[in-house]
């Protein structure tokens, strides 16, 4: 395969879409410099996808958008922060408003509009204050994928926008993703809203297939807080404007398509987990030599989600015996006899387990290791892997703190 | 059936039983005043039932106690705090010393005798500081249940000991039980030790199925932070020495009895709830008009879980969209659209959603309602119960607080 290359323009950086992002005033007393109105638009009809939160109680954007992505088609999504509109009397109209201002206002079919919304739930969403903003966000249209990814964003302390491309079939192909975080983040997935452009020419079963595949290797592997959103979507539209020859089946061009955007994903989930709500740390949770990928995600998934081990990283303390107390919990069977643990990060490494007991280690040198901001834990199950299996998985989450109390005490309000 | 009447004592108010707690120094360096080893002893061999830890990962004083209670008999329980004797090298051979220690300096058989640890897990168990104490700790014995309670007390702020005596099948039948929180704790069970007596005759097949359905209504309905130890242990003994005909089979008797241990069981599991690690509040949720009780349970224990809500109680906000949300992920399915919710303490009661929709309501109250200590949050599903099902259930947990994080970030050291 061609290497990826990272490149600026977020969801701009494909050919055929522009983005734009507003204050509109969701939350009555909001200074003018929030943005929390966000457009991303493709100029003509795209093959499309989405993924959305497995959450029983949905919220009416989610199930409006869901039904206008069953064909497979879409030019627009329009997004807002500040209000979930879930779980309040008029959500379902608000949500058809919301798509209908833009339609009304602009050339694209009401029913190739996405609509998204995160924030509080159960209260009603200022609908006037949306329709009054969708003129200027018109406006606005241009190559601004940041306002868009400045608009979505609700506790985030960091704007979340990447784009790469890399050659396929010839042609330049690329891929342009925003996305916000930052609390009630648990697979799957999290409260996380992303849209994602790509020029590639694809079908929309393939891009489904590829969505799919890559949202389970990123944003599905990522917790911060063990709460599944009511509003998780992730959308991805597809221009087809880079010139290569459709990709409609399996193959090279898919498989290169396919890593490009699992890439991209990551890069997003990642910096998801790492601007958590209260954060001061990013956990990166190996787990290897396993019998299989499901096993190994489910115990990495058990690791990073645990109140007390986040605990200990916030503290910096190699409390290891909470992983393996996680791992136990997991659902998962395994011979904690043969468990071994590290701990990395830019600081150094150090083993604190092998064969399920403790060995004696440097505790200035824990406490170093735990002091960076990226840190690493490493399990080995030393399993005999499956015939065909793979043996190994990645999953990414953050410490425990006070400020994520302090974010979460008073966020209503 | 006659009235439960609770009475003093705890482990010793039942005939036939003493108890003593004295300081070890199982760890390096804590204060004498520190009791850290308990012993809860009967005058002779009893019927007994324990439950244990379903975390992978088991230390191995719980393995060791599994195969010393499969017989149904034991006659003494000798626990510690300060260290969890888990994922150690030494750790099945210090289980084994500990129980040999207690057998050596006493006429209990080793093979009568369950070991409980709790603290850290992955350091060594300094072993000859508790055989050197065992002597002090059997010299102790006597009616001291609280001096027991005291010694397995790690971050727990109150001492967890109640007793309760009815009259079952024409004598008075004590049951009397101690237990230690507060941390790690989550169904199924918590990182709990508890040690139940009671002078009842009944069969160890009987007490088995007693405490198992003891457990699951109490220690099992209740969740600080989401982490199952590896240590948990919860052992009932029965001295037969209350003179009532023995209890071999279900009917009145049983029932009476049953219904007393569950009582005894959900004090001890709401006071462990109540000094959750750095908790503020103590929350009861209440699900009712359930098609039956399992969905009601996994919806309550859903909600008392959620990191999102009980951080919103710590700062006394009616963020009631987090309750739906965390129904919505519980695993079970029912009709947002029919789901009323309700806050409610000694300061007054709130409607706070009705059909899945939030009601307009007085801010201060709300405010007020959740200041105070206790708080209850009730869920109607308003749904049609299933025939013959139970459609209700109460589980309970705390507020998520920055002393939560503090104690945890540091607990190692």
């Amino acid at each position: 395969m061609e290497p990826i290359k990272f490149i600026d323009g977020g969801v701009c950086a494909p050919s055929g879409f522009k983005a734009s992002g507003v204050h509109a005033g969701v939350k009555a007393n909001s200074p003018v410099e929030k943005l929390d109105l966000a457009l991303v638009m493709a100029d003509k009809p795209c093959n499309a996808a989405a993924v959305f939160t497995r959450n029983v109680v949905k919220a009416a954007p989610v199930r409006l958008s869901q039904k206008r992505v069953a064909d497979g088609r879409l030019q627009a999504i329009i997004l807002n922060s500040g209000n979930a509109n879930a779980c309040n009397s008029t959500e379902d109209e608000t949500a058809m408003k919301m798509s209908e201002a833009l339609s009304g206002k602009s050339a694209v079919h009401a029913d190739l509009i996405g609509v998204a919304s995160t924030g509080v739930i159960g209260q009603k969403l200022n609908i006037a204050a949306i329709e009054a903003a969708v003129p200027n966000l018109i406006d606005a249209l241009g190559a601004r994928s940041s306002d868009a990814a400045d608009a979505i964003m609700t506790t985030d302390t960091l704007r979340k926008e990447f784009a790469a491309g890399r050659v396929i079939g010839g042609k330049t192909v690329r891929i342009g993703g925003i996305a916000k975080g930052s609390g009630m983040i648990h697979p799957n997935m999290g409260t996380l809203l992303s849209v994602i452009t790509t020029d590639c020419a694809i079908s929309s079963e393939m891009l489904d297939k590829a969505l799919h595949s890559a949202v389970r290797e990123s944003f599905n592997r990522i917790s911060v807080d063990g709460d599944t959103s009511t509003n998780d979507s992730c959308f991805i539209l597809a221009s087809g404007e880079a010139g290569n020859s459709e990709i409609t089946e399996p193959g090279t061009d898919y498989d290169a398509f396919d890593d490009m955007l699992c890439t991209l994903c990551a890069k997003l989930a990642i910096a998801m987990a790492s601007d958590g709500e209260g954060a001061k740390h990013l956990i990166t949770c190996i787990v290897s030599s396993a019998a299989n990928e499901d096993k190994a995600e489910a115990i990495a998934k058990s690791v990073i989600s645990s109140s007390l081990f986040k605990s200990a990283i916030f503290g910096a303390d190699a409390n290891w015996g909470r992983v393996l107390c996680a791992m136990g919990y997991s659902g998962e069977n395994f011979d904690p006899n043969r468990v071994d643990v590290t701990f990395r990060s830019a600081a150094g490494e150090i083993a604190v387990c092998k064969d399920g007991r403790g060995l004696p280690f440097d505790e200035p040198l824990a406490k170093a290791i735990l002091s960076e901001h990226d840190i690493e834990v490493q399990i080995e199950l030393n399993e005999e892997t499956e015939p065909g299996a793979f043996p190994w998985c990645m999953c990414w989450g953050c410490d425990l703190t006070y400020d994520y109390v302090k974010i979460n005490g008073d966020y209503r309000t």
